[in-house]
């Protein structure tokens, strides 16, 4: 899923993200209620006219941004009291707000309100937040269950539990015992070594339904995405392809390319050679280091085009592979090449 | 002609302006010899195939940017000694470097090198820098004959003289003597009061040939345009349409719309109803006003494609209402249509 902050997803038209074959983007329910409202996109038709975008949109709860991005919060067992990081205005979402929010906006996914506990987390801390977010789950599923079925989204749960094997496990099950349409695991991606966020997703995975979607959350580098499908995990949402356009980096087979370094100023080559994308189609590397250098806004737009291709194709060649029965030797050859290129950039 | 300063015109890909039927872009000689250089572009196949645009590419000479942009300049017979505004690298150009870098870069239209002179200008000094374009634009012609005809780009002449009836007069007479392929109106929109630049207009297109091409530099409002086509100008670039648009302000048939301003948060009409341009079909007015107040970069660049399709339908309109005879019917309901919403927004 490409990641639609502010109901866009940065630099890209909707007609381009179709272009690519996004099937879902992302939506951020905290960034839409502080700016510019839930109530207003209602009355403007809600968040796919608002944008334009008539393809599924998954929201997340406003979570993980209370708790990485507003000042001064307060947490009680009914939601939480915040300032907003952009004008300090006191807020106060809680399970039923975050829902209501998520509805506003028509959502087609909507997430449950979870705690997001910080990294690293004590175990006794983690069990409390972990004990808060169940009872939270509940109160969610409660209120989706009050709505009138023909409005009813998607939604999905979850998993907390921070680095702790059983929390992630009691988590996952709980959650499953509640009942959800879909199951994510969270708390990932947070400032913990690669090898902790395998195992978080370890830790939950085998206890989630193998027919529910499963889905990671704010994850990850290419090869990151590659070894979470390999267990078992089927949605990813990720800032990194447009994020890192902005900054001039490019996603390829063998790593990321820096534009703005000099061996590119005369490169002929496409970002990466056979890649069917429209930067790569039309602009030579040395074309996009020079808007790069030269601040030029269709630079980062033309590597925003080709690093969301990279991503959606990676997932599309994925997909084809566990289809084929090849994803195996697929995972090996990928995580490889890309490895081999970033050790030898480093040296 | 959307202005393609640093070989893209901001914010959109070739293809975008082919859809809104631009013919031809102008490149600035000046930056793009600073950055990333002509010699550069060059051996990457010149300026067309560099940023990948296969329509006409008109360039101008550098003068406007080294009188304007670059630092501790001296002026001599053979050319201007300056620094860039970049990296304060000593350079040189002269009528002939002017020309061979618009050779190198594969400039289908190149414009001779001239002299501007701030404005204002006292007679005496006007009339001196006056001379020395003259004897400038005789050397661009000698460079020009020199070079095997195969190669030959079209070359236009560019009448100076200030404000000075006379002086203009002059210019244009010695062009017309020396003969180019079009005539371009320089040392316009530098600061002067708008009957000023008319003046400057009326005092030189009565003596440039009818059946050249006749272009009004770096000009105007869409009421001026309108009122330089009246005078007989047949060509225009202009850099509003995309530098406004970064600023959040689009073109409408009754003047600018700034979309920050509150008005606009919840109006879901587009920015010009009945207009045919991808923002106006898709997206509103509310939708806009939040993607430049939340600094996205879709704002602008839909608002640039709305601001293009303008300028562009514009001139079409005036070319249309031209060959059926209806230009003044035309003129005088476009150009009190935008001033009487003008007077309006500032009540």
């Amino acid at each position: 899923m490409p990641v639609g902050t502010q109901a866009t997803v940065k630099a890209m038209t909707p007609e381009e993200l179709r272009g690519l074959g996004a099937q879902i983007i992302l939506g951020n329910t905290y960034h839409l209620h502080v700016r510019p409202g839930e109530k207003l996109i209602s009355r403007l038709g809600g968040l796919h006219h608002f944008m334009a975008w008539d393809r599924p949109i998954l929201t997340d709860s406003g979570g993980f941004q209370v708790f990485s991005l507003a000042k001064l919060r307060k947490i009680t067992e009914q939601g939480v009291h915040f300032q907003n990081h952009l004008d300090g205005t006191p807020t106060f979402i809680g399970p039923e707000t975050s829902m209501e929010i998520q509805r506003d906006l028509g959502s087609d996914i909507v997430m449950l309100f979870d705690e997001c506990p910080p990294h690293p987390c004590s175990y006794e801390d983690a069990s409390k937040s972990l004990d808060l977010t169940i009872r939270w789950a509940h109160r969610c599923r409660a209120w989706w269950d009050a709505q009138p079925e023909e409005n009813r989204p998607l939604l999905f749960g979850i998993v907390q539990g921070s680095s702790h094997a059983d929390l992630r496990e009691k988590s996952a099950r709980a959650l499953v015992e509640i009942g959800f349409d879909g199951y994510a695991v969270g708390g990932v991606s947070v400032g913990e070594p690669e090898y902790e966020m395998f195992r978080a997703i370890e830790n939950a995975v085998p206890f989630l339904p193998q027919d529910s979607p499963r889905y990671a959350m704010g994850l990850g580098t290419p090869p990151q995405i590659i070894e979470m499908i390999a267990r078992g995990v089927d949605m990813f949402d990720c800032v990194l392809p447009t994020r890192l356009a902005r900054n001039g980096t490019a996603f390829t087979a063998a790593g990321t390319l820096n534009l703005k370094n000099a061996p590119f100023a005369e490169d002929p080559s496409p970002i990466e050679l056979g890649c069917e994308c429209h930067a790569c189609r039309h602009f030579s590397r040395a074309y996009l280091r020079h808007l790069v250098k030269a601040e030029e806004i269709l630079g980062l737009r033309l590597i925003s085009i080709h690093n969301l291709h990279f991503y959606l194709n990676l997932t599309r060649q994925a997909r084809a592979h566990i289809i084929q029965g090849t994803f195996q030797q697929f995972r090996e050859s990928f995580v490889s090449n890309y490895k081999a290129h970033r050790e030898t950039s480093a040296a």
